[in-house]
């Protein structure tokens, strides 16, 4: 028996097959208008990829924002707690998770055991997540996965405004002032990197620490939030699936319970 | 002699002269890319306009986010200072102002002789600004103007988001999902009511209100914000002349004290 974890996000639906040990198949695919038909498209996907031959020899977890709309899955889990037993699962030994996706951020205590001890969750304001990124290298007229590159090297112009709209504006003078892209963009990795600081002090940052959501793909980005919290951070090219996985580790555990 | 205020603002820069008495001049020009050429020509208007011979004859006070830029100025005063003086002059029976701007919004308590009791301002926050309305009026395709006209008569949808970037996709969902624009204005006026009522209840309501701003100019928000307040709310023509008034006024007061 396996076990299936999907995470509908907001943008997008990311899904991972684990059989106890090892992760066997990954799938993402778009949200789009209906997380429904999506959850549809996902079950299907493995119903045919032959891991699986009818639903019942899978045990199914949800989570993501989306989740309320997977009818046939058996359980349904907060992405807190997943994103602590991704975590745990990618790394045993990370005590501190920082996610920063498209639409908000957290950050997330786990004990050793990667469950959750506490958690601090921002999803009121775009300021320090992937739209803030997103909105600033449209006004850049660059994109966003160059803004690393760009920022690489350069002296940091800074950014004056937290608010993505008034930051917007300021990115906007700067430019007409001709100040170069390169100072922008490096002014603009360290707002985020500052923001995020500022939401991770408020809870404490212990032990190893691992970044994860769409923004952990910057790597300068990384590299200055390591020095801004005189730490090293770790991350995965699988964190995007961090909170499938975590469900998915749930559903096994659920199974192995039974 | 006769007293000039000039409220240089983020946007448009707004001049009076007055005679201690009345209001004999106004003139308002776009603050442009340089504050200090703008409060120039404000200067060689009214050397122009006859109301003074020369520089000396009048006292000068400047206010806003650009009276730094007014090296001419006799006086600089805080905006929180002119709002209140502004208000008082306009109507002397005012208590409390609620400014509203392209880009902050104030509450502000005054005693019966118009100096400021207390205040809170917000200046980091895009949202229940104007600049919330310009973004989200972009965003129904309609202009900033329009908006009470589209939301009188209209039942609200309303609006989850309180950031503006936020906001702005979530009024571009509810268009494709077919809602009317006239729902989607009305629910954006309520939502600028809401911020406002939240931000001027932390503070407290008292007496008289006056409302100011660019976005007093919108009819039917400042009826939703009677409604909310459980007030009569009183507003002027010249209410985008407040700062510049009540420099004047300042302006005034202190040559009558020499
Ligand atoms: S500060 Fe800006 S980005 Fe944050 S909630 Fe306000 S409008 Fe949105």
């Amino acid at each position: 028996m396996i076990s299936i974890g999907i995470d509908m996000g907001s943008v997008a639906a990311k899904a991972i097959a684990y059989d106890g040990k090892n992760i066997i198949s990954k799938v993402i695919l778009p949200t789009g208008w209906s997380p429904k038909e999506t959850g549809q498209k996902i079950l299907e996907h493995f119903l045919q990829s032959g891991l699986m031959g009818k639903r019942e020899e899978a045990v199914i977890v949800g989570t993501g924002y989306g989740r309320i709309a997977l009818p046939f899955v058996d359980k349904k889990v907060t992405e807190i707690t997943c994103h602590g037993k991704g975590a745990h699962y990618l790394n045993a030994g990370v005590r501190t998770v920082i996610d920063i996706g498209g639409q908000d951020s957290k950050v997330i205590k786990l004990d050793q055991k990667g469950s959750v001890v506490d958690f601090l969750m921002n999803d009121k304001c775009a300021a320090g997540t992937g739209r803030f990124l997103q909105v600033m290298s449209h006004a850049l007229e660059i994109d966003v996965s160059e803004l690393s590159q760009f920022g690489r090297g350069a002296v940091p112009r800074s950014i004056n405004s937290m608010c993505t709209v008034f930051a917007e504006s300021e990115v906007v003078s700067l430019m007409a002032e001709g100040a170069s892209k390169e100072s922008i963009a490096a002014g603009l990795l360290q707002s985020v990197v500052n923001k995020t600081y500022s939401l991770a002090s408020k809870i404490g940052v212990e032990g190893k620490v691992f970044f994860s959501g769409g923004v952990s793909q910057n790597p300068l980005l990384v590299e200055l939030l390591g020095q801004k919290l005189n730490t090293g951070i770790f991350f995965s090219e699988l964190s995007q699936f961090n909170g499938a996985i975590g469900a998915a580790v749930i559903g096994y555990e659920a199974l192995r319970n039974e």
